[in-house]
Parts: C-alpha cells; structure tokens; sequence
C-alpha cells in the first residue's frame, strides 16, 4: 500500500532551488529580494466543474499550476515558487505520472519551483488546488485600480482559440477536428506571459488576466479605476485558425470578446511606453496588441472598422450564476 | 442568485493591515520584516475524509485555519496571512456566514488576516483549502532535521483529549457524554501555540506539530536527524479529564501516544534553555512539558515510571493506508 509518504518521494518531491527549503517540513521556507514584495495567489480546480475525470492527465497538470502563474504575470510578478494540493479518488500511479510531469515541467520552464503541499483521499472526485509565489518590486505590483485616462488597452497572446476549442468540444459548435486540433492548446495548454510580466512592473498601469473574457475582465479594471473605454474589434489579435474558420461573425466576435479561459493579459500603459513594451514583448517572444483606449467617460464601448457601435455580447463566466 | 462577486463582498473581503494588498485583484501582496524568510503551508480539507456535511461550520472555518497555523508554530513562524479556497456543492447564507465567522475569528486573534482566495462550485462536497504565509527570521526556522543528542524534548498543550473524542464520536468508545463535552474542544477547536512558537525560533532546535500523533511525528524528527528517543511516559501531559475517565490505560496510552489530529508542537532544545522556553511559556499562556531526550542511538524508547520500557501502539495516522 502507498502511503502519503510514499507518493511525495515518488512524484512531489524536488530539489528546492539555493535559499529555500522545499517538500518535507511542516512548511517550506522563501524570501523575496530585499525591497520586494511577495504576490501570492491560490485556485481550486474541481473534477466536474473545471475539469472531467477523463481529460488528459498531463494537460491538467500544465493547467493547474498555469492559471496561477497567469495570476502572478497579472500583478507583474515573477514567479517564485507554488504549493500543490491533491485530493485523489485512488491511487492512480500512470495518472499520477502523466499530471506531474505536466505539472513539473512548466514549474521549470516557469521557474516556479513546487516547494510544498498536501496529498489526500477524497471519496467524491479529484481536487487540485494550487497556491502560487512571485515577487514585485515593493510598489510597482499592477492594480485592477491603477487605469488612467489615454493610457492605451493592450492584450497580449491571441484571442478568440480557446473559446471555441471549448464551444467545439461541448458539441455547441458543429463537430470540426481540423479547427479544434488547431485550437485545443489554447485551452488545454495555456501559456501565460510570465517571462513578460515582470518587464511590465513600473511601466504600465493597470493589468489583470483574460479569465472570465476581456469584456467582463476590462470591466473589473474599469470599475476599480473609476474610468470607461474604447475598444477597436478591428485591432483584436483574432486567432488565425479563427478568423478563418468561417464562423458565423458573431460566434467569432463573442468568442474574442466575451470567451473565458484565456490566460493573457489586459493591460493599459501611458502612450509613451509604446516602444518599450513592444521591445520588452520582442525580447520575451510575446505578441502584445493595442486594442483600445481608456477614458475619463464611464462606460465599455466596442468599434468596429467603420467607427460603428458593436453589440456586446451579455456577461462573461461567473463560477456561480 | 448570488454571484462569486457578491459571495466575495459578503464573507470574505476584509481591509487588508497596512503594507498588504488584500481579497479583490489578481494575487495579493505582503512582505516579510527584512532579513527574514516566509513560511508557507497549505491543506485540503475533503468532506467526507477530514469532516462531515452535519460538522458544526463555525469550528470548521476554525480548525481548517487552526491546522494551518499550526504549520508555522511548528517553524517557530508568526504568522502573517492566510488564503482560502471554498468549494460549495450549494450556497447555504447561514452555513456561509458561522464558517467565515469561525474562520475570521481565530484570523483575527492569530493576526493571520484572510487577504486573498478562490471561491467555487462543487459537484460532489465541500473542499477547503487554506495556504497560510508566516515570518521566521532567516536560519532560524526549527527543521525537522536540527534535533541534537542530549536535546531536551518538550510538547506543547495537553495530549490524548483529540483522540478520545474522536473515538467516542466514531462509536468505537462507550458513549460518556460528560467526557466527550470535555475533549470535544481539543478535536474541534484546536489552538495551535501561534504566539509561543516564534519565541522557539533560535531558542529550540527541531519541531513539529502533533497532527499525525506524537511516535509517529517524533519518529519524522528522529529521521531526519539521525538520532534516536526516550519518552518517559510519566511525564506527559495528558488531558485531565482523559487521566480520571476510568478508561482502560492502554486506551490512554494510544490516545497519549498515537492519538493524531493535536495541533500542539513536540520540540527540541538544548537543557541550557529550560528556563527560558519556561518563561517564554508562561508569557505565552502556553504549558510546555519536557517528556524525553534525545539520544545519540537510533531507536524510540518509551519508559513508564518504574523504567520499564512501554510496548508502543502501532503507527500514527497516514491518510492513504
């Protein structure tokens, strides 16, 4: 019989990088940079609410830890290290194998060390929860509440892919191998700007990540920083496989628009840090994208081409409505 | 319906201490005192595994912080802050409202304030997880590994009240009412040593808490730091009312000695310090008790008080076997 000791040795435990103390005492020890501040996070990914029994063990494990990396860039932060909580319905040592694996592998590339957790039963179905470390320079973290008027709107990545990957697999949209295949990563794979993020500290405003859908989560920056915005649909980094896929316009334009699960961020910037954030964006090989600009008006307005109003597709994703 | 916004406004957002950015943008943010280190745990809670739907709510919110800071006592950490993830199969207002109250409450008395969380649906049951972040100050966290021969072995609070209550809660002990009043507290509402923990840092030389029963938690210490154990049985500091039970004294003994779920630390000093860590105790409000040594030998030895060596109970608890 495994016991908990057993399976921390075999797939949690790691060496802890130089100045921290990782998995195997009552808590794990860090500290940022003097003159830093720590930004933490946490998610609980649920079987049956976020995920389903049968997705792809390694994608699950990519994602988990991801989502909260994507929190971490949101602040401008750079990763530190994370904490992993595992609840399993059984001791499943090929799932187990392929999740961390997943999981340890973006930790890696990420920098973002699991140095810590907690693995249990759970009689119902399988719990992930994730807690994440970074650090910001004391002062420079990017607040929801930071926008100023003319600052420019900018989102990094592509938008539109993991909307309808999502839409495609719950048979919302007619069945299409071809566009799924070319989508899916965008769901099941996110790659958050996390080598991109920190250069974001001190330059930019306002950030948050796409998660709930650029209208609902503008919105968030919008309220908290008591100020309204423009957004150009024409100017929106539409995913190729996309803006090709001959959708209907306004399955596209909702899926851009109002699509969650994207972690990307929104940001908006003073128009002089123009150059800059592109240069920093070429270095961290990130696309970023000018899609708007805030105004002192309240309100979310969305243009097209021609100047002409678009209608807002209703609400993003709320965990409980 | 209720909204993860409204439920966030309702019963989790508190001001953040100064110096930290609270509940409501991406991560939140804290430092520690230049020049020390954080410490950083987290747990799941599972129904069905660590508690029930009919457990009272209020010691729920309590105790899933409890253990956690538990975890810090334990590194000789003070703590600093705490995240929480709920997962609900339903949003029940009075459940809601005695589990933040129970869970702000200890946050508040521990100066461990709630500044950040995820908030879920749940198919199945109800999931918890908490992730507490302490202070130590650098190289002065007690390891699990720092346990010296000759050290002084000391635990905190009263032993084998957990243990009874939850037999008698499982049926496996006569129903006695009048005992289960007594212990119930020490199950449901334990009081990590949060404010005499930190005093240990560069006092004592290993720790941990309790949560798995003193042989098999000793026994992690012992491991770690290559060295063997006498306990005098004699001299521990069992619960009153579990000393004049009348229960059978082998009962006892495991509940003493096995008995989990006891969020009180067993520590190592050297003997130069007994005075002090007594009168660090005493300011603290805390019992502390010396019950063994360190010995260079391998091995774990109780002796009762005639010196005869005590058969010990099998194992602690493991949450996979």
């Amino acid at each position: 019989m495994d016991t908990e000791f057993d399976l921390i040795s075999r797939y949690f435990r790691r060496a802890a990088p130089a100045g921290m103390l990782g998995v195997g005492d009552d808590c794990a020890l860090l500290a940022p940079r003097t003159g830093w501040q720590m930004a933490t996070s946490t998610d609980l990914l649920i079987e049956g609410t976020h995920f389903l029994a049968e997705d792809d063990p390694g994608s699950l494990g990519h994602k988990a830890l991801a989502v909260n990396i994507s929190d971490l860039a949101a602040m401008g932060a750079e990763p530190l290290a994370c904490l992993l909580g595992l609840s399993l319905p059984r001791i499943d040592h090929t799932w187990l194998a392929a999740f961390t694996e997943g999981f340890h592998c973006l930790a890696q590339r990420a920098r973002c060390p699991l140095i810590g957790g907690d693995t249990t039963r759970s009689p119902a179905g399988l719990v992930i929860s994730v807690t994440v470390l970074g650090q910001v320079p004391a002062g420079q973290a990017l607040l929801r509440s930071a926008a100023r008027p003319e600052d420019d709107i900018w989102v990094t990545g592509l938008l539109g892919a993991a909307d309808v990957a999502l839409q495609l697999r719950l048979g919302k949209l007619p069945a299409n191998p071809d566009l799924l295949a070319a989508t899916r990563d965008a769901l099941d794979r996110p790659d958050p700007p996390w080598s991109f993020a920190p250069a974001l500290a001190g330059l930019a405003h306002a950030a948050l990540d796409i998660s709930d859908g650029l209208l609902q989560d503008l919105g968030h920056i919008l309220e908290a920083s008591h100020c309204g915005a423009r957004l150009d649909y024409a100017r929106m980094p539409i995913h190729p496989a996309v803006s090709r896929s001959g959708l209907d316009p306004d399955v596209i334009q909702r899926a851009v628009l109002a699509g969650g699960d994207v972690y990307q961020l929104c940001f908006t910037a003073p128009s002089e840090a123009r150059d800059e954030i592109q240069a920093c964006a070429r270095r961290a090989d990130v696309l970023a994208t000018r899609v708007g600009v805030i105004r002192e008006a309240p309100g979310l307005h969305v243009i097209d081409a021609e100047g002409q109003a678009v209608s807002l597709p209703a609400g993003g994703f709320d965990h409980f409505s």
